[in-house]
């Protein structure tokens, strides 16, 4: 907990599902999990920091948020983070996470990210640490033959099995660019999981809106990380 | 307290405010905050100094100055930087000044900063980190729908979200030079909120001269980062 | 133990070898013990990570696997790769794999690599920690006059010796692509040293399918390296 | 004392003054004070190496020197260094004699080091700590408006200042090669405050050659940080 | 010793003299004492390795052996390398072999390395850490009149110096490739301090064949110290 601080309230007793997304290629985990909490309101219990995170605070209409945040409604946990994980410090903020949610005992870990094809498609691939997780998404997902997983959440899914907790992962076809259309199939994916009845239209219909900010944060975000000292905020007024 | 060394006085019981500037983008964070020390004159209580800053001592008229400053007067906690925070210690120094203004229960701390827009005008953008504390400057700042802020802003932003301690941010429109215009607004902001009712004339006037010096500190700083030794003094004689 | 982390059954009291292979020159000696523990169907016994290596998981048929693996069957055990170790952390895992099999008492330790010559031949050099070691595969192998081994291979043979266990290297002469020729060429030295009875036959059919996907592997393990943020699947379906 | 190493005697009682000079621009602090001890006789009491020192040993006529050496004599303690301190350990270096010297509460830290200015004259510049500091210089060198020092002698002055302890600097006006013509014009001013009666006459005669000498030192100390290994020895014979 | 692993038996009570030779400009020390050491037949009684040493294992007729190694006989223990220590870490295997040596009272500590001149001769040049140990070479060396040592060298005579213990230091005026000419003008040197009547003969005609075999350890060294990752082993057979 040296790497990582999180502060963040206990899970509540029936809680056994955890859901991760960070932002990776078009940003599909954090955006669906993010227009997930909002749109079912979940309440924020917690929130991670770290020195090896770059120094960025996210507002809106003018509330600071956090990078990393804990939500949790309904059963399940939620991870959502607005900051790209280096891969440095994947091992760190994944073993972290686990560290810490190993002490409740969850059923289940479920990571979003992306996987740049070059393909129009928005398929949903899906990933497990076991065959019996496997069995979980075997038919809502498409399985793959062979392949790697990098970033956070190959890192997650390694800790997973370390722990021989269920790490499952959702992997939505995806380009460089943010990709709202590819977090909706994702979520289609959550709805079948966990009975959401989540409507992704709305998502869809702000794809644009979201794409142009959360462009503009990676951007920043870039730039802080290749060390230059500058504060700069969108402007929309 | 390894990361960062602060020798200072307590505060005093009554001191619940914290100001926090350090060179940004346009120095409008420490620009407006040394003016106000020096024009109100203010004690000085204490000094900062860290490993990973820059080896760099300030000198006015002889006298040596630590980089990083504490000043207390009126009830007012006031921090000023001469150097700028590299984004790899932010969180460092972040940490370390609030978890020693933490034991003084403040009840706000507000950090000044810039913003590089591409408009001439000089208006002050606020932040906050909840609702309460964003009633504060509502009237008194502008407000943005989206954005994000980087550097030492952004990560005591962030140290006093999760602190739960009111965190508010003024975010002076700048440009990427000195810029004791945008400190001027922001100052007329602090006059509003903690009725100082500190003339900023001077400081207009003095613009072109501060600038000249610090721009000079700027790039200095710069060449000691860039690893060069070299001892040098900005010639008036 | 700090800087890798093993979690592993203990070896059984009769396992008294090990085999480790990690992607080298030609991905020699990792495709060699892959290709031995999925044929004699070795069960997994344990898992090594690292806050060192990149984030990366391996993944078959949709089934997430940790890219250092521990194997044991018939008193062997194995230790397989699927990362080159940088030779930053090689000191490291070298010394944390010794560290953890030596409680064991193993006689003998036995790494697999590829040595890249200008030649078409698919000779297997061998090396020793100690005369009466080399003996055991002088009349299997070639031995060279004189030459250095780098990497994990030359940092396993010095743990080894400075814990004065037997150490062998087989270096298969490869070129720079993956190579299961020349894997299999190494494998029957271990056919004739261990009395395995391996047809590498299905080894040289499988060559080209296996070459494409350990490829695409490797290149993704540098782009990750190379410090890029990004989630990518090779595409299959 | 982690980072640095201070091999040495302690101070005598009444020895209260601290002069020290590292090779910045010019040199100047470096020559001044080896130009003192050697003619002045100052026996050698101690010495400091640190593992961020480049690997480097002075020598004279076959006999080693240690990079860093202190000296005492007539209540004055003095700092040599031949080495640069690279801006990365300014800090430490600065902290850790400053926490050395402290034990033995001296009265006043003068540094000496080097300004490179345009101009042709040798003047000297005067700052300080503290007013009542700044007195004992201010009739005897020139004063400046504003400014900035940056390496090794800023990180001095810093930490005396944080210190309580007066610190005073001297810098000599100079060019960017060895300039005994410079550190002539701050031994003046020590002639002055310590009443030395220290002849400049041969330090300016033996300019020419001193230049050559530590010319070449301060092109071998460049290219050893730049990471070369290589042992090389100027030339004489 | 976290920095650096000893692994030997310790030295004889007899034995006060210990010569070291690491490879610098033209390998000029670790030619010179491992020619010593073989001819002489030295037996091997210790190892050195270092996380901060590159991963490399040297290998002579199938043999391995370990990079840095201890050698003792007729009251001379003898310390080789094979790699060239990078100027980063010159300090911590320098105070970590003084630091292991010291415990057995050293009367005097030989460092061999070798100095780049432009001139054909191969002259032995000599410096020492006091007078009285300077007397010991002065009819057998040149004595230069000022300069500097870098490198390994130069930390190894810096620590002797520390700590009171006699250091020497033989300079072989070598050229930028493998030298053992030099090298054999420094065991001459070797011949008459201690007796040793070693013919340097069979070194200056094996020349061209060590020449070559170190220069491609040299070359790997540096290709592994770039951070690449491959198993290369030069071709003889």
């Amino acid at each position: 907990m040296d790497e990582i601080r999180i502060i963040s309230k206990p899970l509540s007793d029936t809680t056994k599902t955890v859901l991760i997304g960070f932002p990776g290629s078009g940003l599909v985990g954090s955006i669906a999990l993010q227009y997930m909490v909002d749109q079912l309101e979940f309440p924020q219990i917690g929130s991670v920091t770290s020195k090896y995170f770059p120094p960025l605070a996210m507002m809106t209409r003018g509330i600071i948020n956090i990078p990393v945040r804990f939500y949790e409604k309904n059963n399940l946990a939620v991870v959502v983070g607005d900051i790209p994980i280096h891969p440095m410090i994947c091992y760190e903020v994944a073993s972290g996470l686990l560290d810490w949610f190993s002490q409740f005992k969850p059923k289940e870990v479920l990571t979003i990210a992306g996987i740049v094809t070059n393909e129009p498609e928005k398929r949903v691939f899906g990933v497990a640490t076991n065959p019996e997780a496997l069995q979980r998404i075997q038919d809502k997902t498409m399985i793959l033959p062979i392949g790697s997983i990098s970033g956070i959440a190959g890192s997650i899914l390694t800790e997973c099995k370390i722990r021989d907790i269920w790490g499952l992962g959702l992997l939505g076809e995806t380009v460089n660019n943010p990709d709202p259309r590819s977090s909706a199939a994702t979520i289609q994916v959550l709805n079948k999981m966990y009975d959401l009845k989540l409507d992704v239209g709305p998502l869809v219909e702000q794809a644009e809106e979201i794409e142009a900010a959360m462009q503009r944060i990676a951007e920043e975000v870039q730039t802080t990380e290749a060390g230059q000292k500058k504060e700069q905020l969108p402007m929309y007024g």
